[in-house]
């Protein structure tokens, strides 16, 4: 899905930089597969999310295109990294109804793909010139693979609860969101707190775009999203609305029973996304996802009220409201 | 194989601080699984010979094992991390004698493991305090990343020459141990002729033990190189004495029936060993590695004769002597 270009207020014209740079990336002369392989990937029409919150956190202070456009183009790509990796472990033949890497070339060519992205994600960090940037990110990918890792490990595990879960998703998706937001202002040498509640925006961002997508995996168009409804459910991953579906019938639900088998039966999935969509889960779990979105308005209160912050009270609206 | 301290001459003490900055790589207090996915493959006992070459390059310049430790643990970590990835491209099973990460865990979470440890081992890079250092890094695992996928597209393909051959190992192989003598030497302030000349040593050193590795996947005691011989082929791969017989016998020879299968028989894998041990083949794979640690240690020449070049030169030595 586009997002409306006009939110991305007073960055809109730098954001076409990121762009240009992401167009570098695929230029890879010596070897036309990776170029290939490259594009693939990069050209999928991304949102563009975290690298337009990196440039909106760096309007708070000695906001520099030479610096902050490198380090948002590093954020796209390390996050398309991330996906494409993820990609290889769930054996995903789809995403945002392009075919994915490992669908097209294989499983080593994706695995050395992504190796390939986050270095060189690492090296446009670098050309901040601030190493403290580079630990930031270098720990945000720790906490990214070590949330993916817990969520393999866990998978099928049918009693986690939703601390567990809270846990997952911000190591997997809102930790990102908090670095792009803090690396942003680091870059732009804010002040101490300035960047925490920056940091503070991102993450609470990212929790509600996590469970807002978890929850368009029950609700969403299957086409929009370009993956079947119920997906989660499939690759034994719980997530919000199965959680709260788990702890109304703790007992007898079409979930324990799928889980148990490690194969989820797709009968079993659609019983369960049925229930789901018959009760007020969905409604609950987006109160939960605006109960975040409204922890990142509140932290941007004490910020100066200028057309960043528009911008990202904007993005935190439009995380919420989405279709896909 | 343990390799005789004494040929870390200066930095053996230094060595030991490495293996105590590993060993904390592994306390992941908070994730008991993935600390135990650590160990597993931290603990295998490598020689370390990149991380002491890092050490001993900085004895050129402004020694700090403030500095100079945590990078070659990271050279170490980073080195591991490949390995790991590896493995889950190649489906091994063993390396050095024990089992595999993704033989004992699986795919999945060695994907996630492999870049926890490149995440973890940017932050350790990044304490050097310098980013020059992290971009040479970054740009070493683009290296390797690009030389495995090279690898792994040119898989079975029989057509392949000796320049395409020394192309590929000088990314995949000799790109981590130039940059572990030039990254020693930066962080050491040496002259950028000093960090020329052992970048140098540290590329003829690499393709060196490359071509020996190779000659050993023909020649090696399959105990203690922990894998069976004649794996490259089995996998695909052409090195260096399976291009020599190809130039030999262009017209009739096991390994083209062998790869036009893509599913390699044992039998014809087993006839091309048999053909090449009855042969000079292996010498003069030798030779060129020869040649190659020629060159390493005239680029050693234009140091000052001190310890550590004594130590680089028992390293060149030892890199073509090792059986295993």
């Amino acid at each position: 899905m586009k997002v409306a270009a006009s939110i991305y207020g007073p960055v809109q014209d730098d954001l076409r930089l990121v762009e240009d740079a992401l167009e570098r990336v695929k230029h890879v002369e010596s070897f036309p597969m990776l170029a290939k392989m490259l594009a693939q990937v990069l050209d999928g029409g991304g949102k563009r999310l975290r690298p337009a919150i990196a440039l909106l956190a760096g309007k708070f202070g000695a906001y520099d295109a030479e610096l902050h456009v490198p380090l948002a183009a590093s954020i796209e790509l390390l996050h398309t990294a991330t996906l494409v990796h993820d990609d290889v472990i769930d054996a995903s033949m789809s995403r945002r109804g392009r075919e994915t890497a490992n669908a097209i070339f294989n499983n080593a060519a994706s695995v050395m793909l992504g190796d390939f992205m986050f270095a060189h994600s690492a090296d446009l960090i670098a050309r901040t010139d601030n190493t403290k940037v580079v630990r930031l990110f270098a720990r945000t990918i720790m906490a990214i693979a070590g949330g993916e890792l817990h969520q393999d490990m866990s998978a099928y595990e049918y009693g986690q609860d939703t601390m567990t879960y809270f846990g997952r998703i911000e190591g997997k998706t809102a930790s990102l969101f908090a670095t792009s937001a803090e690396g942003g202002a680091m870059v732009a040498r804010c002040t101490p707190d300035e960047r925490e509640s920056l940091r503070r925006y991102g993450l609470n961002v990212g929790m509600s775009f996590q469970i807002v997508d978890d929850i368009l995996d029950f609700a969403g168009d299957e086409r929009e999203m370009g993956k079947p409804i119920g997906s989660d459910l499939m690759q034994g991953t719980l997530t919000l609305p199965s959680l709260l579906l788990m702890e109304r019938y703790p007992k007898d639900n079409p979930i324990k029973k799928a889980f148990r088998s490690r194969k989820p039966k797709t009968d079993l999935v659609a019983e369960a996304v049925y229930m789901v969509l018959n009760s007020d889960i969905l409604n609950e779990s987006y109160a939960v996802a605006r109960d975040f979105r409204d922890r990142a308005l509140a932290s941007l209160s004490v910020l100066p009220a200028n057309d960043a912050r528009a911008s990202l009270e904007e993005i935190a609206a439009y995380v919420l409201d989405r279709r896909a």
